[in-house]
C-alpha cells in the first residue's frame, strides 16, 4: 500500500537517512561526522542504529518503513556481515529520486521497491569519493558515508560507479500470506519495540481468506505450525484503545500491513513469537 | 522552582522538541521525516524517544524536566495508549510562548505549568495540516508531526484548530509532599538512567519537616508503608562525590526537586523503588 | 596509528560533538536545548551517552575513537563521578584545531593525544559564559554545554578560563601491550557494541610478538593469568566474512588496533570478558 506521501523534492538542507546495526557507542556518530566534514549542510536523519546485530531482514523492514515518510535524499543503510567479503557495495536510483547506498544483501531492495522501484544501480567504485584508506571492517565510515556525503553535495550518481543490471541485485525473503479456506496463513515481518507483531500481508488478504469484518469480530490466532500453543483470541479492531488492556487486536498497521498487539502490553512476550514465526488466522 | 532560563525567543532554525516512548526502531525518525519534509530548516531536538511503554507519567515527568532549557518552540510529545480513540489531540500555548502538541492525557500539562502555564488551548482539527490519510494507530506522523511542522514554518497558532477551556484539560497526580511532625512524607515521581530517585518536593518542604541542616547531617530513609523494609541512612549532601562510594545521599536535584541516589550506584536497585513508591525521610 | 583524516577547518556550522553516560532519557537533550539556545547555528554530533554509569576509560576510549573523525570543532566528553567535588572543569586545546571540555579525570586526555596532543590547558571560570545558578549536580547543563556554545559561536579560548599546566592534567592507565618471547600479552580496551574485544597494540607489536603472518594463521587465544580458561583458537584474518559463522578472529580493527571478534557472534559473550582483562596471544 503506498503511503500517503510527505516526500517533496530536495531544497535547502540536502537529507541523508541512516540505519544501521552499529548500536549507540560511537560508530554511527563516526560516520555521521564523516558525512558532515565532507557535506557540511547535510541534514542526517537516524533512522535506526539498534537493528539487531546482522539482521538483515529486520534492517530491510525498518529502512521500508521509514524512507518513504523521509525527504527524498540520499539514504545509506549498513546491516553487514560480509563486510570487506566480496559483496558489491552498491547504490541503488530509485523512482521517487533517492539514491540507496548499503551492501548488496538484500537490505536495500524493499525500500527501492517501496520508492517506486529501481531505476538505476550502480556500484560504488570512484576512489575519489571514497575515505584515502578503506579498512576491510568498517565500510560505513569508509565508504557509504563519504559516497553519500558527495550525492547530497549534489555529484551525479553516474560518478559513483559503473551500472550493473538490477536483476542480479541479491533479494530477501520475507514472509508472504497465502489465502487458504477460512485462514490467513502468513507470517511475523517484524516484532516492533512495543512488541507488536508486523505480519506479511494486507487487510484485503484477511478479508478474501475471511469475508468482510465488523470491527470486534473475534479471532483465532494459530500458533505453530502444527499448532503448539493454544489457539488464543483476538479481535479486529481499528485501533488499541478498543481492545480492553491485555486483550489482543489485529489489525492494520500504520504501513497498512497487518498486525498483532495487546492492549497497553506485548503480544511478541505473550505469544513468545520472533520475526520469521508462522501463524494462522480464523474467525473465533 | 524556576529554572535558570536559557530560552531565547525563536530566532534562525525554528525548534521542535520532541519525546516519545517509540524506541528507537524508526518509528521517531519517521516522525521527523514528516517534520523535515514540511519545514526543511527546523532543528529537531530528541529529548527522549525511550519513555517506558504508555508511562504517561514518566513522559509528563521528562517533558517537564527538559522544555525549560529548550529554546522557546514547538514541542511534541506522545506516549498514548489511547491513540485512535476519542481522546483529544491538542495543542497548548504558553506564557514562555512555545507550544505542546500531544494527546490530552495529562503529559502536556505539568510542562506547560513550568513554562509559566497555559494561556491558549487549541483542538488539533485542521485538515490541511495533517497528514493526508490518518491512521487510527501512528497519529505521531499522522496528526502531531505535520502540525509541529506547520507552526515551526510559522504559521499562527489559531489555525490549528477550535479553542477549549484549560479547565477540561485532563491532569496527572505527580507524588506529593506531605510535612509532618519531624518527617517528611513523598514519593518517587522518577527513576532516572543512574537509578537516582526523583522525589517530591524540595529543599524547603525537607527544611520544614526536619529543621535547618548542615551538609553531612544523617537522615534516615523509610521505606513502605507501613516500612516493610529496614530503614536505611543516607546523607544530606550537595553533590555525589561528598558521599563514600555505595553510600546513600539526599539532594537537591540539578532541577531544584529532591531526590535519593547512591554514590557511583543505583539507589533504585538498591532499594528496589519504582515511580509511585513513597518513602518517609526523617533525621536518624 | 593516525586516522586517514576526513576532518575539515569549521566552516558553515559550527560542529559540537558530545559524549556522555547522560543515557537517553533527557540528560544530553537538556545541554543539547542549552548549546542550542545560546548557539542556534551550531551541528551537535551525538557521540554516545549510553557510556556504561562513570566508566571513565570506556568513555575516553569512545571519544579518542570518534573525534578524529568528526569534523574540527568543540567536543564535550562528560563522565564525572566526580561532579561538584574539587575536580576541575577544563578545556584542552588541540595541535589540529579542537577544543575538548570536560572534567579533569582522564577523559579527554587520549582523544586529545589522537588529534595532536594539548597544545593549551584553560579552567573553566569564565562565570559570563556559565549559566547564572551552577548546581553541583549537573556541570554538563550548566558548565560544558554553555561554554561549548560560546567557542562554537567563535569566542576565543582564552577567555574560557586561566591556563594551567597539562603536565598536571590527571591520566588514564590503558591496557599496554607487552611484547614476549612468541607471544602478546595484552588487554581489553573496550568491549564493542557487537561484542567485539579491542585490545591494547597495533598489528605491528602482534608481528613482532610472533612473526609475520599469512591471513588464516592459526593463533591461541589465552585468557586469564594463570589461565583459567581452556587455550582458543583465532584466526588473523582481515575480516568478519573471512572466518566462517562462530570462529574466533584476530584482526587489525577499523582504528588500526588489535581486536579480537567472533564472526557472526559475540566474542565478549564466548570468552566471558570486560574491558581490563589480560589476554595473551601465540600461534597455535
Amino acid at each position: 500500500m503506498p503511503p500517503n506521501e510527505p516526500a517533496t523534492p530536495a531544497a535547502g538542507h540536502p537529507v541523508i537517512g541512516f540505519l544501521t546495526d552499529f548500536g549507540l557507542d560511537g560508530a554511527a556518530a563516526i560516520c555521521r561526522g564523516v558525512m558532515l566534514s565532507i557535506a557540511r549542510d547535510a541534514q542526517v536523519i537516524d533512522i535506526s542504529h539498534t537493528v539487531a546485530k546482522y539482521a538483515i531482514l529486520d534492517g530491510a523492514y525498518l529502512l521500508r518503513s521509514a524512507v518513504p515518510w523521509l525527504p527524498i535524499g540520499v539514504h545509506v543503510a549498513v546491516v553487514d556481515p560480509g563486510v570487506g567479503t566480496d559483496r558489491r557495495s552498491i547504490g541503488l536510483r530509485t523512482a521517487r529520486g533517492d539514491v540507496l547506498l548499503g551492501p548488496d544483501n538484500g537490505l536495500l531492495v524493499p525500500a527501492a521497491d517501496r520508492l517506486g522501484g529501481v531505476t538505476e544501480a550502480r556500484i560504488l567504485q570512484n576512489r575519489e569519493w571514497l575515505l584515502p584508506r578503506t579498512s576491510a571492517t568498517f565500510h560505513g565510515r569508509d565508504i557509504f558515508a563519504p559516497v553519500a556525503a558527495h550525492l547530497a553535495l549534489g555529484a551525479p550518481f553516474e560518478a559513483a560507479g559503473p551500472p550493473f543490471d538490477p536483476a542480479t541485485l541479491v533479494r530477501l525473503d520475507f514472509p508472504v500470506p497465502v489465502v487458504e479456506a477460512g485462514r490467513l496463513s502468513t507470517g511475523v515481518t517484524y516484532v516492533d519495540s512495543f512488541g507488536n507483531l508486523r505480519l506479511g500481508g494486507v487487510a484485503a488478504d484477511l478479508a478474501t481468506a475471511l469475508g468482510p469484518m465488523e470491527p470486534g469480530t473475534e479471532l483465532a490466532i494459530e500458533v505453530g505450525v502444527p499448532r503448539t500453543a493454544p489457539t488464543l483470541v483476538a479481535r479486529w479492531s481499528r485501533t488499541f484503545g478498543e481492545a480492553a488492556r491485555g486483550e489482543l487486536l489485529v489489525y492494520e498497521d500504520s504501513s497498512g500491513d497487518l498486525a498483532l498487539a495487546e492492549s497497553s502490553g506485548s503480544a511478541a512476550s505473550r505469544l513468545d513469537l520472533a520475526s520469521g514465526a508462522r501463524i494462522g488466522i480464523r474467525r473465533a
